[in-house]
């Protein structure tokens, strides 16, 4: 029996939780798999609770879970409060607490969308990269941090990036193990010409590669990694990155499909694992039965994959989406002329039919 | 009088330069501006000559100049040196030793290299954005710095992103400016939900902005603006970031035009100002004569424009830049069947001719 920690969140978060667990429910059932689903609450909806955007019990919740399957947090009416006390902090205590250093983030075409791709159909057609993007260090996590006023009377904040050599070791050890099982190319993004930090991160990702003799690396500034991601974005296989540079690059790449309301991600640490889309919250359609659940849909089969050792079903999960893509149902963000509109539940229900 | 500073640095930048200087050259004699230009090494040039990426004489010419003219700095032959002494440190030390904080980046697009663009022409047609970056603060110069052997026996390294109010407070005045004689848009960028020197970024912005009541303010995510720029750029007006959050945006950004070749950039303090490509040294094709010189003739446009009071003049170099791309004739970087190729020389002499 295994346990799963859901936690929905802000925004859309609960409805496309709640499309999700239909396919969750339904191979949990048809493949036995008694899985244990417990739900609670992270971010703002946390905050409104009992002030604390992770609350004690859900971060236990979590420790104790063999996966987590989140929705999305964040939204204006939390905006005031200072970074501390944000829902996004309920996130980052999470992915810091679980240690969930490597967050995996497949940006995978779906030809049935090529159409919905800002870019022009030929430069996307052969899109297939694996942003692995470092997920518990850098400036995220960086002490010190903070604001203060200094002897000038002018008020002054700052944030500190910061690697050491383990931390890098391990993701790039994920980064060449993904590139083995892909087409065996890792480009590993830095500023080294301006940061000692991403300087270092050059330095051990290049010894680590000395262990992967069959996988080719190559290193590229990521002023240049976002300008290529458009320029010729098919060059990229496994794309390794540090924690900010990868929050930026991943969302910019999920742009290539189209719509960012179909990419999952996985985030694995030592024997722990979370699950959630990379979009965010949406505040502006929350509540109206209009938001994308694949994204959300596609995290389960990633954890059916990596957590569950359910690979088979994994797939089945990932067919059914095609199929329902292949059926012409479409959610809004991803609508063109002659498909069949479909609202969150009702997306959800067609992946359980075609499962 | 005025003295114009030259760094023509290195790759293509000794070639785009000698080019760029064709067209300075004859506005200068057909205007009667009395220019008088003076030549210094920068970067991996002065590096090989002295062993310093920013020879003393070589500040001293950039203070003495009204305006400088730079190529480009960097190469694979210097990256082994450590981030101090690169060629890139000339480029950061003649920034801040002329306390250039405003980059102007405008990113227009050239009706006749559309199809050079990867986005879907109807997404890129209407696009005119002016990228506002700041350039002498935040983690480029953020104190402290370094790396280091921890207790444990870890390599570590960091860096500090870092602004003050009055950093974010006077580029915001250049932003508001710029958007008033514009379409008095401003959208600033920040992390403000994980960053504290983004949330005071972006507090500062809000607070400047009541002085400007005529702009339209807004506030992105860096890794939603990442998206934005490829999924809808036109909403873009002026963009208003942070220096590492622009250079990775502004390079994104060259690329909706479909060449970064063909994007000046300006970089302005109180009194002094550099006038860039803001493509890079690009190793590669140096000394094949192949480069487009076309971002550094437009950023002597520029510097007419803003150092020497010539704004007739700096119209006329880019009426006579795009009269030279009607004509059809192209580097080989924006090239297309049917258009005439020319190298980086007889690209400034045709841009001379159509003047
Ligand atoms: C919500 C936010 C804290 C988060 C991040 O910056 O990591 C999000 O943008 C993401 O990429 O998962
Ligand atoms: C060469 C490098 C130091 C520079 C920067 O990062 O600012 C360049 O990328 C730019 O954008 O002008």
């Amino acid at each position: 029996m295994k346990k799963i920690a859901i936690f929905a969140g802000d925004g859309i978060g609960p409805e496309i939780v709640a499309s999700a667990r239909l396919v969750l429910d339904a191979v949990n059932t048809a493949a036995g798999l008694h899985l244990q689903c417990m739900e609670g609450a992270v971010g703002g909806a946390a905050i409104d609770r009992c002030g604390d955007p992770l609350p004690p019990e859900s971060l236990q919740m979590a420790l104790e879970a063999d996966a987590v399957l989140l929705g999305a947090v964040g939204g204006p009416q939390w905006d005031a409060l200072p970074p501390a006390q944000r829902p996004e902090q309920g996130l980052l205590r999470l992915r810091k607490g679980l240690d969930l250093y490597a967050n995996l983030r497949p940006v995978q075409i779906f030809p049935q969308l090529l159409d919905a791709s800002p870019l022009r159909p030929e430069l996307v057609r052969d899109v297939d990269i694996l942003v692995v993007r470092e997920l518990t260090g850098d400036i995220y996590f960086g002490q010190p941090r903070g604001s203060e006023t200094g002897p000038d009377g002018l008020r002054r904040a700052f944030n500190t990036m910061v690697y050491d050599e383990a931390e890098i070791r391990r993701i790039a050890h994920v980064g060449f193990r993904a590139a083995q099982g892909r087409r065996k190319r890792l480009c590993s993004v830095d500023k080294a010409n301006v940061l000692e930090t991403t300087r270092l991160w050059r330095e051990v990702v290049t010894e680590v590669a000395r262990e992967y003799p069959d996988v080719t690396l190559s290193h590229m500034y990521v002023d240049n990694a976002a300008m290529q991601l458009i320029r010729a974005p098919a060059q990229f296989d496994v794309l390794l990155t540090g924690n900010i540079f990868g929050d930026i690059l991943s969302d910019e790449a999920s742009q290539l499909t189209g719509s960012i309301g179909m990419l999952p991600s996985a985030s694995l640490g030592e024997g722990r694992a979370m699950y959630e889309p990379i979009h965010g919250s949406a505040p502006d359609i929350a509540g109206q039965d209009k938001a994308n659940p694949l994204a959300t849909i596609l995290s389960v089969a990633m954890m059916l994959r990596y957590s569950l050792g359910a690979e088979a079903w994994a797939e089945r999960v990932e067919r059914a989406v095609l199929r329902v893509l292949d059926s012409g149902y479409r959610t809004v963000d991803i609508a063109s002329p002659g498909t069949h509109l479909l609202g969150t539940r009702a997306m959800g229900q067609a992946v359980v039919a075609a499962l």
